[in-house]
């Protein structure tokens, strides 16, 4: 359902009809490039420098005999997702997810009703669930989710997108995407680059949703896992998740991830905090041309505007980063027309959120 | 170098030509479908229930329409390699890599001489080698390869690839890859499937060399894993890997492996010991059509002859499975023409081994 509704409002900010002039188009795959020459590149995204020195980097590299040309097979690009794909603010989504089921599970498990994380979570106390960490966040998804077979818990993840709203934008959360980023994987994927998510999420919890929304395949997902264990129930194969951290996809785990899952280095990569900043410097360091770029949230009124201070998103050794080294800063109020799909010209101002152009 | 010859060897079988007649074709990348019409499918094989299965189920996966339709996002091909791909007698290779990577850093480490399973090797002596097992492997492999890059020990496994030469065959290791299987391959490419590779070798051993081989990308191989660490040298990111055993991608191991970098179950299997049964049985007891094989090792002339009693390869579990279940079972001796890529119509009963046909 979901991809029904994302693919048409991509293609139609492609060719720049209004929503409802639009005719259906059928999903593609993440390997079919299309034509692109009909499309307007990158049209929620402002003339600005930004826009400019994406268009040149994937000119560049895919020109043919050009001094930067880098062939398909080598075009590998990396997008953080939380913060860089879709929002994460006022918590990450999964960990409102995981809050959820924790609430969903709580009668079962009186026990946690005094103990720390899961009495936070009952108790409402927001504060001292952050403060908690990812450490909190890792055991509380361990806690909700062991014993679950992984297709379980992809049931659980899609019935939860289906069912539960964001509590600012009153949508699903998978509406909660960024329209111009959308428009940079179709760009990328329509010149070949294999486009991979590189994220500290829980990698079962983004496959559940990501082919929908973003087009991109399970096998181009690299997250944090928990342990898993094959076993047979009644003759039957099935993987179980269990209670154990497997590996954590957040700061210098990303390049180890990225080695791991995917074998060779980047040459494109987008981040917005510093749990981002090694999978930028990994792409940046290789031997032939890179682009590497920061999405910062500077629009409070469309999005949120949150940089150093901020828990969730902190973005401070990797900003210094960037402006040492000229990486792309994606300022979201100047650079993005549109940040999510829904503000399409037509319906501009009538949403949750205020539009403010 | 290594691919030239072999993209050349298998398409002039693939059209029938001779190598001295053969022209040059370029190397295409495992996502581009080639035209198939031209080709007479799976030349290698000969016209048993074997190959009729195997061509029977890709025309029905690959029929719009037909009942047992899979859309090529699903198409999810997984192989074992060692003895599926290649071969793997009279030492699995990479345990002969490790064996050459001892000897080479012995002097270095005056305690191997008496440290099991060191000693094993500077000792040749083979039984004791063998009766350590995949643990004894893991501990080779760990004390030689901890502290390299990941980019260094990539070289490594290249200029052992390029130098060394299979004791029977007086070939390079890289030359003893199956004919019918890397037609296979071909095949299911070419019907938009995606292959990947699921072996309990090691992960970067095996992406050193199998995108030449096989047209296999690196992010499509699932193996063995050590850890890893990203670190700043001199303020350049590196991953070192360090010793310690992160995943066995072997037995209960493959469907988790599967799970964990696919994301999604395969369609289609092929492996040949009892180290590839959870990985068959998975992809077997999936809710839509599915196709398992064993590669059964037959022919002691052209390659070995091996199954229930062979510590390497062993074959016991797995193939009371394949019985009972119906899987594919090929006969290397009966179901194969041509075993190695070197064994052309026109050098047959040349090269090193006995050619039978």
């Amino acid at each position: 359902m979901r991809r029904s509704v994302l693919a048409r409002t991509r293609a139609c900010l492609l060719v720049g009809l209004t929503l409802g002039a639009c005719v259906r188009v059928s999903p593609r795959s993440a390997d079919t490039p299309v034509d692109a020459r009909a499309a307007v590149p990158l049209p929620s995204w402002s003339a600005t420098p930004s826009r400019d020195r994406i268009l040149a980097f994937v000119a560049a590299v895919t020109t043919p005999g050009g001094a930067d040309y880098v062939p398909p097979s080598a075009r590998v690009a990396v997008f953080d997702n939380d913060g860089t794909l879709w929002s994460e603010h006022p918590f990450y989504f999964q960990f409102l997810f995981i809050i959820d089921r924790v609430r969903e599970l709580a009668d079962a498990h009186p026990e946690w009703r005094d103990t720390p994380p899961f009495k936070f979570v009952l108790e409402n106390d927001h504060d001292a669930l952050l403060a908690s960490g990812k450490e909190g966040l890792m055991e509380l998804l361990m806690a909700t989710h062991a014993g679950l077979t992984t297709e379980e818990f992809t049931d659980v993840v899609r019935s939860w997108t289906a069912s539960h709203r964001h509590p600012r934008f009153d949508r699903p959360y998978t509406e909660l995407v960024y329209q111009p980023m959308l428009e940079l994987l179709d760009l990328l994927r329509e010149h070949e680059f294999k486009v991979f998510i590189v994220s500290g999420g829980g990698l079962d919890f983004m496959r559940a949703w990501v082919e929908s929304v973003y087009g991109i395949p399970p096998e181009r997902v690299v997250g944090s896992t928990l342990g898993a264990r094959y076993e047979l129930r009644d003759g039957k194969g099935v993987i179980v998740k269990i209670p154990e951290i497997d590996f954590i996809d957040d700061g210098p785990g990303k390049p180890v991830g990225i080695q791991r899952f995917i074998g060779q280095r980047p040459i494109l990569a987008f981040g917005n905090s510093d749990g981002d900043l090694e999978m930028l410097q990994w792409t940046r360091q290789g031997n032939g041309p890179s682009l590497v770029g920061l999405v910062h949230h500077t629009d409070a009124n469309r999005e949120w505007s949150y940089d150093r201070e901020s828990k969730i998103g902190h973005l401070d050794r990797a900003w210094d980063e960037a402006q040492r080294d000229g990486w792309v800063i994606v300022d979201m109020k100047e650079d993005w027309k549109v940040v999510y799909p829904f503000e399409t010209p037509t319906n501009a101002g009538t949403e949750g959120s205020a539009v403010s152009d």
